[in-house]
């Protein structure tokens, strides 16, 4: 069973960042809210999302899976007036998810879920803990696409810093200490990695004005950010590149 | 003779409404106003648009044809500043219309009006009057247009309700009387129609908060809703799809 | 040496006249400001643009030649948000100019200007000067894009005009002597340009309200208006095209 009332802002928060890797996912909920964790097809990163019955108006769920078309439930969203609310009802007769919003109510077919990967998020150990200001990065990614295809990203004592380095141009954000709201570094790493797919999951958040990254040398980044006003959390791991010498 | 001013706004809605179905039309104009009918080249739906003297700033007429290319006129549109207004003349000795926005003058050749079929509006026994908010529709279709190329229209006495079955998810919009700002149904009536020419129509209308809408079972539907705030009509008529059991 | 901060403002409308004629330009810079001359490669127009240290918010230079990427520059400009400085600094050794703005600094590698023309602006005996509102041309433009690839610019001593004429329609913006800032006139003169570099000038133009337009008959024009407010000046040249009876 799962029944629950959202604010379009909450459900758009999710879909955003699902959509970064997955075009169907599948939704876990349980009595204590959902949980979302996907793969993308090339393996680089995966997502672990948990959005707590706190973040719905209304909720009310056993253990469920549910398989989705992210696309879909972006044409329900895009319903939504200001000061809407979501109606998600599971129809296990039909075995469809039912979405109201004002005086339609959409119908939407599930997608069978035993094909999808399950990722088990690996239990790293990375060093350096960077708490850092979205727009920040978010103004370091920009800046960088049109330079190369790959950022590295560094640590140290003294900060934090994002590079990219191309044929002819380079651009770099530097962070000091002060301008970090926390940095936990005891040695000095480095990794680097695709920029679209750090572009793509910086753009998707929605609410979270910070953003925690775990970082080591030549390893994975961890970001943990919040959605809908720390209703919910996400866990986003990233593989490295190899840096070509 | 025609020779009139007009607000940008107002020939604007006009020229939204007719450009649904037609790249060129006649307008016939009189002492009383000027009107305008269009069938589209499949013979799916037909426009009778009138739009009294009052519609105008400044109005004299008498009864002329003059063939108009559609997007010559959005052109002239563009060039209007917020409180601009448009003059229009028609030049008999060159047989042009002449535009003039501010301190701006366009000649436009006129089309020749011999080809364009002039549709007779057929008289219609259609049981069912449902008169709606404009942008409840909308809404409507805006759900619709990613489940299926069709939308069926019913009513009863409880209310009107508009359908969209796609093959593995449907869209509905229920709209009770009490959401409605009129309903007269002695009958059940359902319908089936395109749903490109519905929408186009629909996002055309400007001022028109209320559409009124006859129906049938398997007939045509006909709306109607006001231009220019009030001071002009229109009457839509669109064919019905034949339903596949 | 060349040192400098600059508003993101007045950079980009540098940068957005420049970019009409040229994907590349050599600035010149010295201890008064900067200039930038530029052909366009099929020798139709010209720049000279000159943007005093006044323009400036720091400023330091002796006499340097840079090539620049105007796209690259561009790319800094997005960068900028309200209130944001944008610093530029030659760096000697590895030939790069620096960007900085917030955080973020660019590298820019500098492009070989040794094959760029550096075009002499021809001393030209014009007899018409018409002082017109930035504004007013623009409109006359969006009207003549749809109606001819070329316009007509007029004088006599009444005022000016602009005429676009096309195989069907034709379009004029007539400017009275009251319309206009200043108009001296003691012949008629009429010239034919091609509307795409008129028009692509025009929408460059930033902060300068009013251009002084010099005319003669089938003779270039020579546009001058003012970057920056007032703390740069543009020249720009158009060639005539020959008008086909």
């Amino acid at each position: 069973m799962f029944k629950a009332k959202v604010r379009p802002e909450v459900l758009k928060e999710v879909v955003d960042i699902v959509s970064t890797l997955v075009d169907e996912a599948k939704i876990t909920t349980s009595k204590t809210g959902i949980s979302i964790k996907a793969v993308d097809p090339a393996h680089v990163a995966m997502i672990e999302l948990t959005l707590g019955k706190g973040g719905f108006e209304e909720f009310k769920a056993d253990d469920v899976a549910l398989g989705v078309d992210i696309d879909k439930i972006k044409e329900v969203l895009r319903l939504a007036k200001p000061g809407d609310m979501i109606s998600l009802e599971h129809d296990e007769d039909s075995n469809r998810l039912i979405f109201k919003v004002g005086n339609i109510t959409r119908r939407m077919s599930l997608v069978d879920t035993s094909g999808m990967s399950e990722p088990k998020v690996p239990n790293l150990n990375l060093p350096v803990k960077v708490i850092v200001k979205t727009d920040e990065i978010r103004q370091g990614i920009r800046a960088s696409e049109s330079v190369s295809d790959h950022i590295a990203l560094l640590a140290n004592k003294e900060g934090f810093e994002m590079i990219s380095d191309g044929d002819t141009d380079s651009v770099n954000l530097k962070l000091g200490k002060d301008l970090l709201e926390e940095l936990k570094c005891k040695e000095d790493t480095r990794s680097l990695f695709p920029l679209d797919y750090f572009s793509n999951i910086f753009k998707a958040i929605g609410t979270a004005s910070v953003v925690t990254m775990h970082m080591g040398s030549d390893y994975p980044v961890k970001l943990e950010f919040s959605v809908a006003h720390e209703k919910g959390e996400v866990t986003y791991l990233l593989a490295p590149r190899i840096e070509s010498e």
